[in-house]
Parts: C-alpha cells; structure tokens; sequence
C-alpha cells in the first residue's frame, strides 16, 4: 500500500473553504482523512481528548514544539495550536490522504518538512468579490472587516508558496477541480511507489 | 453545439509553458486551437500569410487596435503583435477551444474582454529552480539571465489575476493537471448552454 499523500488548503477568510472542502471531504475515491491537532485551549463541553483536540498543557505544547514534533503550529488569542506530525504520519502511513486547512505561515512551515506535500490555495474571483462574501455572510465592524481584508490581500501575494491555485467562482467547479489535483496526485504517488 | 472556450496559458520565460502544452495541445477530447495572430514584423522565408500570422503594415496593426478588433496587443523589439479578436470567435462558434499563450499583460487585457476565459498561470517549483533552468537552457550573457528572473519575479506576484496557477515540477504531472481543468470546464460550459 502507498503512502497516503499531504494535502494543505488555505485561502483568506471568506472565500468559502468550508463550502468547497465539504464537497468533496467524503468523496471515497479520494480516502481523505483530517488528522487530530494539538492545542492548549480549554476543552468545551461535549469534545473529547484525543478526537476533537489534544488537549495539553502550554510546557507541554511548547516541549513538543522544541523538539520539532509539530509539522507547524500557530498562536491565536493566546491559546497554542499545532499539527502533530506523529498524527499525520500514522495516518499516512494507514495510506489515508491526510488534509490540513491551514493559514499561509502553516503551509510554509509544512513544505519545509514536506516537500511533496500537494498544496492548495484558495482564491476568490477578485479582492471585490471576497469583500462582497465578508459582508454579505455577517454584520462585523467596519475594522474587523478591513483587518481581513489586508490579511486576504497580504496572503494573496504569497501565492508562489502554493503548487497550485483555484479560483472560487463556481463552488462546484473549484471543488471538482481540487478533487481532481488531489485525484491525479493520488495515482501519482502510487506510480513512484510501485 | 456549444461555444468553445477561451484558455489563457502564461508563465515566466524558461518555466517550460512549450513542452506542458505540446503535451495536451493534441488531445482530441480538449478539441484545442491556436488562432492565428496578427503582426507588423516581417515575413519570414517559408512564412505563409494568414496561416503562420496574418502580416499586416503598422498603418492596419494600429487601426485595428484602435477600433478595439484585437483580444490583446504587444510590441515587441520594435513590431507589433496582437490576437484578432474575430479569428478567436470564429474558431469558438465552431465549437473550438482557443488556446492562447500570452503575456500576463495581454492576459489582463483579454479577461476585461472576456471575463469567462479560463486562465492558467505555470510557475516554476522556485525562483532557483527557475534560474537553474534559464541557465541549463544556454548560455546567455549574465545580464539577459537577471533581465528573466526581474521579469519572472514581477509576472509571478500577480497571480491572483489568474484562474489557476499550477507549479510544473514534473512536467506529465502539470500537463495531466492543465487537461483536467480544461477538460472540466469543457463541460461546465456544456452545461451551461444547454
């Protein structure tokens, strides 16, 4: 059995990740797996160690980051949050096709360790467009509006970090396409490993 | 039967656009076409008029610039090149699919003409790797060599005016990518017109 390949999406908030990811996340042929991160949050109700989050200490995070047992991680309002790369090994290794919806400084991080890694990003239509979506989708402040914005434009020129780029102008259309990289990818893997 | 499509392929000087293309240009399922451009410089021995380019005075060149009859329109050391938009649509209204390789310029002219033109950006897996290959290619004096990597660095931060950006590391890979897209959209327009 092949090894499963690593596949990363990102694209800037608003551009309908989600949407398009859900479309094909359970597609069979394409045996996709999200693997369990690490964070130091607080578990809420209803989650469960180990299936939503492993949840660990701040020493503990920060060990596991220092002896580069995370494939990438991040801080967001004060809570750590991390891409065990033991997680997505085993799963690889199971010859699962393991997903990570991660933000632009991630996937660097990721095709450092990973360079075969199949990286996607996201784009939308125009910068017009995603501000259309950001305020059509809630009613934010004006700031919080702007401030993803200059994020989106600022990870829009960062594009050439990615192997490729979909354009969200049709959700159908962008997910079929990532399916079919990730598809073509797939058999790929599994000719270099023969 | 439906209207063909408009495919946009760019990409840095050395990025092997060339060989991605010859690769899928014949595919009989793409049902792809080069329509024929028009231009000021010289006929060339073994040239014939209309079916290598349609050879035209500057006079012609720049009246049917001005009367907004070209998709898009370069100058190149001193002549004029530019891709007549009628020949572009007679090949459409048979149902072909026009294939153009263009300059990420031209590529911004044609998408105001043409917003449903599927446009396709190749990168290189590397500005390095570009520069290996600009290097391995011939020997060309250090200055020209910079003069490509300046220019490829400046196509490659507008990205986000493409469709699509697909990385050709491996070129059967990039090639089988670039016929899937085209081949998805083929159907997508399909559908739309029936």
């Amino acid at each position: 059995m092949a090894k499963g390949l690593l596949v990363i999406i990102s694209g800037p908030s608003g551009v309908g990740k989600g949407t398009v990811i859900q479309r094909f996340i359970h597609d069979p042929a394409l045996n996709l797996a999200y693997s369990v991160s690490m964070t130091t949050r607080k578990m809420r109700e209803g989650e469960v160690d180990g299936v939503n989050y492993e949840f660990v200490s701040k020493d503990e995070f920060l060990r596991a980051r220092d002896n580069g047992e995370l494939l990438e991680w991040a801080e967001f309002v004060g809570n750590y949050y991390g891409t065990p790369l033991k997680n997505v090994e085993k799963l690889r290794e199971e010859g699962k096709n393991v997903i990570l919806e991660i933000e632009v400084e991630g996937c660097q991080q990721v095709q450092k360790k990973c360079p075969d890694a199949v990286s996607i990003f996201i784009i939308p239509p125009s910068i017009e467009e995603l501000e259309r979506r950001i305020r059509g989708r809630k009613t934010e402040p004006e700031e919080i509006v702007q401030q993803r914005l200059d994020k989106a434009r600022k990870e829009m020129s960062m594009l050439q970090n990615y192997k490729y780029v979909v354009c969200n102008d049709d959700v159908e259309l962008a997910a079929d396409i990532i399916s079919l990289i990730i598809e073509r990818h797939i058999h790929y893997n599994q000719d270099k490993q023969q």
